[in-house]
């Protein structure tokens, strides 16, 4: 019967690969299904509280619980899983009352209702972290099929002898009454109503808005992807209609950078959707340049009405490739040229472009706000690139992702990032370039295997991101990719570079636990602050040295996430 | 000492290959040189006339006359060749005096005189005519180094035991007194000065203006060619006024058709230069199409000033790679995408297009002088062509090189052009398509071996052209490369596909043996119209017994191009 059920496993993911051009709502089989023996103690449908921490497989029959009991302040978004089993299949639905507290009342509206949907992934086998740039394909990494995406769909039709789990998020308004608030979490199987008790402790204290956090959150956005993905014309009603939950989502994680490409191509074509100019660079037949504003400009006021207004950061002059691209009046086409930083040509490229650029951007009022941002580039590339920029205006802000330190990174960049574990800025040279109002944040991609947010990572691993940069005094957090989404990203996140997920950290059309999970972690950071400011003698000391655990050398080997995490905002919360 | 010379050759051939960025006015030494033995003779620099119809080898010691005497129409121009023998080498100028008959003169100014240039060439191995493919440089070609160039230069500075080809042509002014004109040659070596007598009987006929003549010519044009060998920019004055002459000379060959690519490489990149699209298409952000036609219009507005005013023909909607390019304002790139004829896309992209275009043709008064133009298409392609194009505009013309006859296809195509030795139209097809005022043209490519204007063809072989069409009864010829120049054109004709010569008749900067022969044939095809229309009896007979023996089956075997086109412009002369 196992057998069986692998030879069709094998047919079924052949048949997809081949027909999946258009998206769709399935989910491809698990390629390393749990035994079925323990469901036949199973025999009618049946509910209980899961963990957050925890990626329920689809086959297997996990301990649950009856009780739950939450904690958040006011303002504080509160997740929760809750899971169904459904030893005959059937179609599901759930939903939650409002939480009541003698009159005080958090609505039901305020609770978003998820299933969480099934995501082939693969893994990470170097232990030590290092990078692997091997095909996904290929015995270095294994297929599984793991449970991340949250789809806010209404029901669900689930298989004999499957789980699924459900996951809400309580957003606890920032004028709710202090109080124990109790409601129930009611699901049907085709029919057969379940409930759960579900009990919320709504603390004294109130997180800021989001707005307002002092995280400084950069996942780089990605409008191409969500345009191929649902087959929209680019910048079009519909294409601005389907990014707004998406962009608002990452909004109310705290995000303060819009992504912008102001050229073709700024990381080569590494993604499914390569990013594009966002500036037309128009050579006329008279060899005078202009510039096309019209995308960049939607792009920046779409991202702001959204509520992400703190800072853009355009990518970038220092492409990885090197090569510079403009429309060719006089040829009617694009033409694409390899520039040499420091040469004559680049000067003559670069130095009209973000003169204009710089123009534009100050009758946009934007100019303060906006970094012309370089990644990962060395030395010899950044300093004559650093030269044609301050010759084009002596104020521009300059963000980088560096791989070197040198003193003249912090005089010139405003926001620096490094990736965790390899820190270029510590202590004095640390706080004297946040000192300034600069930032710093530390980034994860493809590196390291532990803490990271792949599709396979422990959940809990996005909640260290937040605590990380507390304890290391940074910024905020840096990903290069918020929703660069793979060819069919609904049923698959590996990718032919990288361990799966490294692309996108949310889905089409819904959010992901590794997302959610990450947004506590910024609350945290926000809390840790508060609690910084206010705290004195013991207390800070405790925060401080639990702190302290957050730390590459502590967590090398990529267990005890879930329990640090636990411990530790179980800790928070006893400083309050 | 000859092995030696031809290790030196190939290291300086090695050198020029790695270094000839810029054009520069060498030549490339002579794989094969002549034997010197015969120049122990020649000890004096001296002078005489040759033949039109040879190519003298640069050591060759050859056989001259020190008389000549041509003949031409009032209006015709006549070719001579001279060769200067340089047994120490020097510096070779050179004039021709007045030409002078009783008190008529034909002034020196109305003389073109250049230096024969040495051009690096392959050969056709092939004898049977079929086209090879090969790469040139496989022994399926070997290298020649053959006179081709004709350079308007004032000196030339010739290395010892060499012969130096000097080329005039004479332009008759068509009022000219008929008579016995003399003149003479004057060469100096060094300042030793030669003299040679040449004498020009003028007859009473005139032969129309070049704009008048009734030959079809249609050899097709690349600016970009022009713009790359130069080195300057697209549609500049600089550029045009580089085009100038050369677009010059070919509308005084008779050309009547403007070459005009309305879409991206429509032979894909066969071309050194491909040819770019010279009609801009634009998607803007809300998806409407606009269309820029400035440079199109700037061509055909400066073609026209050179003088070629009868046709434009547009390639393509057909292009080969079925590759369809315009910029897209959302992505600010040009995209390319694969439009299949017949599939709705591939309507949504044209039909717009050629609508706008045609009333853009309207508007400047050239629509009914507008053919698309389709190139050696099959007929399962033409059909959804066909029906785009009438559905954009009723009256659009089409031309069309084809390699298949339907009876639709006349009823299509105006200006209708098969290959030479494969006439899709004859007898009553062909003059029922001629007397509706089409055109039928035939062509030469890269087949066959015999008659042809590559760089190693015989001379002759580009006047029998015009002789085959008036034979066949055609209304001219089509050649696919004017002026697709290689790159270092002014050494070397070899090309990565094609035997060498194939890509252009002429030359940057001068004109070519192969060009001036050609126009002697496309004179005398006016001649034997003009004599057609007047001669009966005996005499049209003679000429028309003449004509049969310029058919594919006569000459087949690529010999006695020279006494065939000889024996025949005798007889042309006789029947006056």
């Amino acid at each position: 019967m196992k057998r069986n059920f692998l030879i069709a496993s094998v047919v079924l993911l052949t048949s997809m690969a081949l027909s999946a051009s258009a998206p769709a709502d399935f989910e491809l089989p698990d390629p390393h299904p749990a035994s079925l023996e323990a469901w036949s103690q199973v025999t009618a449908p049946s509910i209980g509280w899961g963990s957050t921490d925890h990626r329920y497989k689809l086959n297997e029959v996990p301990a649950t619980s009856k009780t739950l009991n939450l904690y958040g302040w006011r303002g504080e978004r509160v997740n929760a899983q809750a899971v169904v089993m459904a030893p005959k299949g059937g179609t599901i639905s759930f939903s939650v009352s409002d939480l009541r507290c003698g009159k005080a009342t958090i609505a039901a509206s305020a609770i978003n209702r998820y299933f969480v949907r099934y995501i082939m992934s693969d893994s990470f086998r170097n232990i030590h972290g290092k990078e692997d740039h091997g095909n996904h394909m290929t015995a270095s990494f294994d297929s599984v099929l793991v449970a991340d995406r949250l789809s806010p769909q209404a029901t669900l039709k689930a298989a004999p002898q499957t789980l699924r789990p459900l996951w809400i998020e309580i957003n606890i308004p920032a004028d709710a009454t202090p109080g124990k608030y109790r409601g129930t979490l009611t699901a049907t199987v085709d029919g057969t109503e379940m409930t759960l008790p579900l009990s919320l402790t709504v603390g004294k204290r109130q997180l800021p808005k989001p707005a307002d956090w002092k995280f400084h959150l950069d996942l780089w956005q990605n409008p191409y992807a969500v345009a191929r993905f649902f087959d929209v014309p680019l910048w079009s009603k519909e294409h601005f209609d389907l990014m707004r939950p998406l962009m608002e989502e990452l909004a109310n994680a705290g995000q303060k950078v819009i992504t912008a490409s102001i050229i073709q191509h700024p990381w080569n074509s590494q993604t499914e959707d390569p990013f594009e100019s966002m500036i037309g660079k128009h050579k006329s037949i008279d060899g005078k340049w202009s510039y096309d504003y019209r995308v960049f400009d939607r792009w920046i006021e779409f991202m702001m009405s959204c509520g992400i207004t703190k800072q853009i950061d355009c990518y970038t002059i220092l492409p990885w490739h090197l090569t510079f691209e403009y429309f060719d009046e006089a040829r009617n086409c694009t033409i694409q040229k390899r520039l040499e930083p420091g040469s004559k040509e680049y000067e003559e490229y670069l130095l009209p472009m973000l003169t204009d650029f710089a123009a534009h951007l100050k009758s946009k009022g934007w100019f303060d706000i906006t970094c012309i941002a370089m990644d990962e580039r060395p030395k010899n590339l950044l300093e004559p690139a650093y030269e044609i920029i301050y010759k084009s205006d002596n104020h521009w802000l300059i963000e980088g992702a560096i791989n070197y330190y040198g003193p003249e990174v912090s005089e010139r960049m405003y926001d620096i990032s490094f990736l965790y574990n390899q820190p270029l800025l510590e202590g004095e040279q640390l706080s004297n370039h946040l000192a300034k109002g600069n930032k710093i944040t530390f980034y994860t991609c493809c590196v390291p295997e532990f803490p990271n947010t792949f599709t396979f990572s422990a959940p809990s691993e996005s909640t260290f991101l937040g605590w990380h940069a507390a304890a290391a005094g940074y910024s905020g957090y840096l990903r290069w990719a918020y929703n660069s989404w793979v060819k069919n990203a609904w049923q698959d996140s590996r990718f032919r570079t990288w361990a799966a997920g490294d692309c996108a950290i949310t889905y089409p059309g819904g959010s992901s636990i590794r997302f959610k999970r990450l947004v506590e972690g910024i609350q945290d950071y926000e809390k840790i602050a508060i609690l910084r400011g206010e705290l004195k003698g013991k207390k800070l000391e405790r925060l401080e040295s639990q702190l302290e655990k957050f730390t590459p050398t502590v967590i090398a080997e990529g267990f005890g996430f879930d329990q640090l995490v636990d411990e530790s905002r179980t800790l928070l919360r006893s400083l309050e």
